[in-house]
């Protein structure tokens, strides 16, 4: 048993790409108050200009420090809820209570730019020159597509966000961890990976296999009944993972699939903490209590990942700590690691 | 955006000097029972002897380092909890149960200096030597003057000592901060500031200005009736803060004002956390139900400030943290920058 | 007063051997599913065998870092809860789900050497290399003998483990934590102290003493009946200590003594808490009643330890924190220093 060791797979050091467009909120968190949100180290104030569209500022005072998210907004401006200096969206200050006149230039907070692209509010709090070699958020039609029923959800995970990233990278997890919320049996090879420089992604067939209880619920057929289906998975930026799931009747192997989607979007707090955005949406079975009883099953399959990932971060926190044996990686793993020399490639260019 | 900085206004290091008079307790904490308290990173064990002065001892018995504050006060003497180790008020010890005869001279406990000024008890844990080279602890003479009703009360606040002083320096948050509880509307411009090398005073004169309600209420006029006043507020030393405010009618403006006075004693725990001890006190409108109603508004105020305070420093203790584009000071801030170059010289006469 | 210093005898750096035998549970503790613990800076997984015997695994899956106490226990068999990979008793990988065939022989976890000793399951999780080289834990026969009556109990305490073996060598301390409880009064003498390389004792014996009410109660005397009794005890290994009380009635000195024995068994789980495990046997007042009585005031009696020993440990914790004077030890403390001379030889064989 070797001493600590970064070769655990569990990082101990930022692994976090600031220069990219994270997820900062789902748009209807996001109004006529001030919502504070700790993103990527970075104290972040979150809210809709009255035109409706999303500002975001370094949330805390430069005068005395305090978080602006305390404070008041009032038409587009954020007063301090401390002496009362006021920023425009822009984080300019605008108004210095105590002072006549206009406001020194360099009074000012960081005002991060941000994109709302369908449910999703993105946020860049990286380097302001580079951000013109950034590449955009990820648009994902499906998430705005009126032929889809969605539903979405927040967690706080007590976890590094790669942890995520690479449980849903590798969905042989799916009998172990959910084999009694999403009861997927038969997910035991790992799939087929392609990969380029700055995406990577699995394809999974699986032909004539028992549907599990939840899938053939939702297009109508008993449980167990053999089905064909196609799963995909990829890892988009740093930020953003979407998982597909085509759906055949074996019958009717030219008909239009019946599609299930699911967006991954997990935003780095610090180190050991992430927020975690998830969004669902299929073109099939979309009538509410279909969609509530699909909310019920998620919810409780993505809180089963959520006490993995925290148990292995919770270990990894520990100190001291003697270290493992070091990390064994598997064929499984291929996409995942991929993802992560992705990762490592951001960090080298921000370096 | 910068990585993490001194120049952001929560300090990063000790900004307290140890040789100076802090407050420890108010007098009616301290009895014949024994009072634990960490004070300036060093445990202390309050209790009275029986002639009923005050004694301080290092709250740790040099045998096995056990808390003396667990033990039992027997006469003047402390027994500690675990060995029964027996230490005088002077923080000699006097008796080890297991040993015959008398202890070794060096088996004994720092003794603390301490001063009891009406209702304060104030202790010295520094540098013996150079005590007598000490500002002793300023005394104001309304705190035990019958002529004046007081109360008072006690915080523990999740910030540096400094975040407080520098508050009550600037009463320009009172607008912000206190808007519902003490209602002053009118305390907007800087105030005049009179600094030597110890102290640091504003004062800010208001004439014929609208009384807030709390303030009429005590007057017996009705709100918002015009009204002179002179408020002060003085950096005594870096442990005490005395507030006043001078009102008076202004058609009669050589009659005698009424006076309002409070104290804000900030006793470092360690760098992130303080003692807030404070105390009011008036000439006028002292019947208890005016009093009682005083203490209400006084406590919710109070509160609205560790609120802040507490939110600024949970902030400055994030790690990793980015940092901020800097402090920003404005006029306003002038009396608490004085005091903050005061406490500098506290600290390098001690380094 | 100095700044932080290793002299006051809370120990600022590892104090625990790894290459020793520990306590790692009771043995009714352990079956049919996994028990996962801290131990020495390590991740732990208990369970039992189908042929009943304990088997203990690194708690730690070489894969993705998952702990495998979150797992199943199939036959004799660890399966991940993550991704299913399953291991043998010896920590040998066995299968990987998603791959054909043998796993590697590298992708085991660490098996730790177990033994079962009566109703203790002793682990070692030091060097492998030198496990023939360290001795085996000692034996108390009383543990598992039918002609003693006997009781158990485990504790967690934020406390570093040594606090705990000073603390059961120094019985002077028993009228003072222990005045309610155990009501001894006679214990003030420092008793006499034998040692050698590997083990120190203690034995102080009582002659015509008054026996304290539990004493007494058990064996069926009034309070305070004068009494002859030996105690001893042993600091037998950094992991065990067992403490004697033979009693013997003033008129029959030839008589066999009515034997009291108690086993203090503190495995650190890191430098600041232990997992404290304690069992007591008697060959007299056997009853059930009488046994139940005992646990009570014993239960009572190593609470009171129990915060002693964590208010010197919460003391010792703070940070910044100044220092005391030193550590100041007396007679009392005799065979406690020979038991850190003791680990401090531990320490050095394994550096």
């Amino acid at each position: 048993m070797t001493t600590l060791s970064v070769a655990e797979g569990v990082p101990e050091a930022r692994n976090y790409p600031y220069n990219c467009w994270w997820v900062a909120a789902f748009g209807n968190e996001v109004g006529r108050s001030l919502l504070g949100r700790w993103l990527l180290d970075t104290p972040v104030v979150l809210y809709r200009r009255e035109d409706g569209t999303v500002a975001a500022l370094e949330d805390r005072c430069p005068h005395r420090q305090a978080p602006l998210s305390i404070g008041q907004l009032k038409g587009d401006t954020v007063e301090c809820g401390y002496h009362g200096f006021c920023f425009g969206a822009d984080g300019s200050c605008v108004r210095i209570p105590s002072m006549d006149g206009a406001p020194p230039a360099n009074y000012s907070v960081k005002g991060f730019p941000v994109k709302e692209v369908g449910p999703l509010v993105w946020i860049y709090v990286g380097d302001p020159s580079v951000i013109d070699t950034v590449p955009p958020p990820p648009e994902l039609p499906w998430m705005a597509d009126p032929g889809f029923a969605t539903q979405s959800g927040r967690m706080e995970i007590s976890a590094n966000y790669m942890l995520l990233k690479e449980n849903v990278l590798d969905l042989t997890h799916l009998v172990y961890v959910h084999a009694s919320s999403f009861q997927v049996a038969d997910w035991t090879d790992p799939p087929e990976v392609i990969s380029d420089s700055e995406t990577v992604q699995y394809c999974q067939r699986f032909v004539n296999s028992p549907l599990a209880p939840g899938y053939a619920l939702s297009l109508g057929v008993p449980p167990g009944t053999p089905w064909n289906r196609e799963a995909r998975g990829a890892f988009l930026s740093p930020a953003l993972h979407e998982g597909c799931v085509d759906f055949q009747a074996p019958s009717k192997p030219e008909s239009q699939p019946a599609r299930f989607r699911v967006v991954h979007a997990a935003t780095p707090v610090d180190q050991t903490h992430m927020l975690y955005f998830w969004m669902i949406g299929r073109d099939f079975a979309k009538e509410p209590e279909a969609m509530e009883h699909l909310v019920g099953v998620i919810s409780k399959g993505f809180d089963e990942d959520r006490v993995v990932l925290e148990a292995i971060q919770a270990h990894a926190n520990r100190r001291p700590r003697r270290g493992s044996t070091g990390e064994r990686s598997v064929k499984a793993d291929a996409a995942g690691i991929q993802a992560r020399r992705i990762v490592a490639r951001w960090m080298e260019r921000e370096a």
